[in-house]
């Protein structure tokens, strides 16, 4: 099968003038079919703020009310997506920014509330696989906003990781996927404080070894077990790297 | 030739939840393909007035500094774009959003300045009719916000109307397009104050005539310069309507 990458991108490494160009760059290069999603980050909640509207959080999650759904749509659809778009159309990338709710990419339905009610946060339903490689057959770089809907007119707030690793299991009908989560670090440490410890293979038993040693700890635990429930769902392979790897592929790699 | 609808609405429409139905409504209903382009209208001015940014216009047209580029993207490619998109899927209508810098749909560059620097306002190079169609043959009915790109990183301004008419001409060469300006008036009107008086077809030669006994005047003349120069220009048909007669077809028509 034809490989295909997917790239997700936090929001801050987007709002960032210098890192965002790192990305264009490296984003640009990667060869073959590509798909780049990128988070929202911390400018919806300064943005919010200037409006009056309170970011509220619950568990580390954000609350989406109504006012707030208005500000990540407009923020995360359309002044960060855009801003990345014409970023890498200017790099030479033929990039065409997307939400969930354009040409039905991703319909998702509102949270069902159980303990906390996180307001208009989107559950994913379905990926539109067909679509998708329509535009890819058009040899069109989608860039995802992390806005899903639920067609029935309401847009929704849906996680940019989420999106990323449900459109990576979608498509791996179709692809070779290789799903690159780019964060802050060059890869997943062996010691917190040494950028140079890049563990650069795990596996489903390394990884378990690693959780007991203690090696692999908070934050990095659900970015994990998420990968693997991936790889689990027919995703190739996982790559965790910083935006300087994303080319190259260098980082800590994650086998189907 | 395939027929090719574009219908453009004013900013004021797609801004007020129940005139946006009835367009909702009545596109949807529209057969065939069609596209749709929508102007940005007043919240982008009550957002960035939020904000503490004050617009400014020169001669009627919004200046763009830095500051209300921004606020343009955001409410014109994010807010507005993506809501009438999530009507317009609950409604069975594909509808996929984009502003000119997607895909590179709509190249343009900053206005040189001469007596008035209207800041990143963009004046239209070239419309990629290859993407449009290509969207077109994915059934997917493209909702084009009022923003360009330069292709070199930078998002810019450009009137809705402009848009239409431009998109409407680079198609002229693959489609038989009818431009459908949808406004508030059921048409063009022969007594300004009655709304039954709408004139049913317009030709060059009636229009020089009914300009020069006044029945035509003020910002209709514009309107209809710009729809002659169309039709000059390839475009089919014109319609000017409102949002009730876009599928129908009642207004005032102008033929090629």
């Amino acid at each position: 099968m034809q490989k295909l990458t997917i790239v997700k991108v936090g929001g801050a490494v987007v709002e960032n003038a210098e890192s965002l160009q790192t990305l264009i760059d490296h984003f640009t290069a990667i060869k073959g079919p590509k798909i780049l999603v990128h988070g929202g980050g911390k400018l919806a909640t300064k943005i919010g703020g200037k409006l009056g509207i309170e970011s509220k959080y619950v568990n580390g999650r954000r609350v989406t009310d109504e006012e707030t759904l208005e500000v990540v749509t407009m923020v995360y659809g359309g002044l960060v997506n855009k801003q990345v778009v014409a970023k890498l159309q200017s790099a030479g990338c033929n990039a065409c920014g997307f939400s969930g709710a354009d040409a039905n990419i991703i319909k998702a339905h509102k949270r069902i509330v159980k303990d906390v009610d996180y307001g208009f946060a989107g559950d994913i339903d379905e990926i539109n696989t067909e679509i998708l490689k329509g535009f890819l057959n058009l040899n069109i770089v989608p860039v995802l906003a992390p806005l899903t809907h639920n067609k029935e007119g309401l847009m929704l707030n849906t996680n940019a990781d989420t999106i990323a690793s449900e459109i990576a299991i979608a498509l791996s009908s179709l692809f070779d996927v290789r799903l690159t989560f780019c964060f802050d670090k060059p890869g997943v440490l062996s010691d917190a404080d040494d950028d140079t410890s890049v563990i650069s293979e795990i596996n489903k038993k390394s990884y378990e070894h690693y959780k007991n040693q203690g090696v692999i700890s908070g934050g990095m635990i659900p970015k994990l077990d998420n990968a693997f429930t991936a790889i689990g769902k027919g995703v190739k392979e996982i790559l965790l790297t910083n935006t300087e790897g994303v080319e190259v592929g260098n980082g800590t790699l994650i086998k189907g």
